[in-house]
């Protein structure tokens, strides 16, 4: 619990990914954005988000959580449902599509996101292995055949179901994940709708102050500038 | 649409798993029974889950779907959802409590099954590959990982977090699939958890529909029947 009057989330004190935004606080900070709800953050070194403190709202040691008065939560989907719960503009009105939205907020955690971050698994953990080429085909495959199914439901439209919700949020901020790969090139429509995303001036508010951030705390550390993050 | 009074759900025709409930109709099953909501089961084939009427639902061809009305709805976790709103029994009144529970649904979905249907996909896929040894035993670390995590936070406590909720049926049942192997024992709470998740009532009433559901849909094709699953 906080006496602050505004949501507390918690981020990387430094992110892994060079201020380009992919951690999981970014769909949070986007959620607060669209919402226009101001809120803080406070960072979390990798050792401390491994210590009893964080794991109390945390289980699984990671970010980002959000803390709001008696409510702390964690898991961005439930943090970005919560605040389309309480506010206006993420979620539609009629009951059905409501529902249908949050399909789609799972579906990007359930569905999609688990066969990207199997690619960056793969990446991460056994890039010397002599098997690295045929696994990462594997999780290429995989990640394939999301994307297709994705691209020939999405069609020609600009969202997902409708009107830009919390679904579309979720999902692309996944599909963001991708970025660096030639596997949304396939998909033109895809890589629209996350050009499409990343134009509502809410994400690039977002992006900018997850990008304030990352370079604050470089700059307090003197950490030498990092290629391709300014 | 349909003109059906009970909602209708979708389930493998013949489910790989021979039975045994591990394919993620159960779940909703579970939590239709938790709720008191009579339901019809649609079978579907494999071929008929990649076909364009079953992906207007269902986008990525896998089951379970879920309709009622006007509702139609896909992703284990949004259905499962979706009951737990409309009905009492599932969420806390409490509203941060409620919270909690719903990013306990997320933290199934998203954080600990991923791990599981990894280590399934590498048994399914790769059990001739020279690597598969090493692959198995990554596999197998990540989950031993989220199982940590998740036994340090259960403690002793009967429910991850108060009385028996939707979080606690999603984790319940994703901790299921891992039945077969001799991950989970080394976390006897966690054994038990799931052993008091399926003594519940509603729970063996569903276990026993999918377990007829699977039977006759063997008998009505005269397939042999399978060892164990009688």
């Amino acid at each position: 619990m906080t006496l602050s009057t505004r949501p507390t989330i918690t981020a990387f004190e430094r992110s892994p990914d060079g201020g380009q935004g992919l951690a999981r606080d970014m769909r949070v900070r986007w959620a607060l954005e669209e919402v226009g709800e101001p809120y803080d953050v406070r960072p979390v070194s990798f050792a401390a988000m491994k210590a009893p403190a964080h794991r109390s709202i945390q289980p699984f040691g990671q970010i980002p959580t959000f803390e709001e008065g008696e409510v702390a939560l964690f898991e961005s989907g439930a943090i970005v449902l919560h605040l389309a719960t309480r506010h206006d503009g993420l979620l539609p009105a009629d009951p059905a599509a409501r529902v249908r939205a949050i399909g789609w907020m799972f579906a990007a955690v359930a569905t999609v996101e688990p066969a990207i971050t199997d690619r960056e698994a793969a990446e991460y953990l056994e890039p010397e292995a002599p098997w690295f080429a045929a696994r990462l085909r594997a999780a290429e495959d995989r990640i394939g055949g999301r994307l297709a199914d994705l691209s020939r439901r999405l069609g020609a439209a600009d969202w997902l179901d409708g009107a830009f919700s919390a679904g579309d949020l979720m999902m692309a901020d996944v599909l963001r994940r991708l970025g660096g790969s030639a596997l949304l090139a396939g998909y033109p429509n895809l890589g629209a709708y996350v050009d499409r995303a990343e134009a509502r001036p809410a994400f690039r508010r977002a992006f900018a102050a997850q990008r304030a951030f990352f370079e604050a705390h470089r700059a307090a550390r003197q950490d030498p500038p990092r290629p391709g993050s300014e």
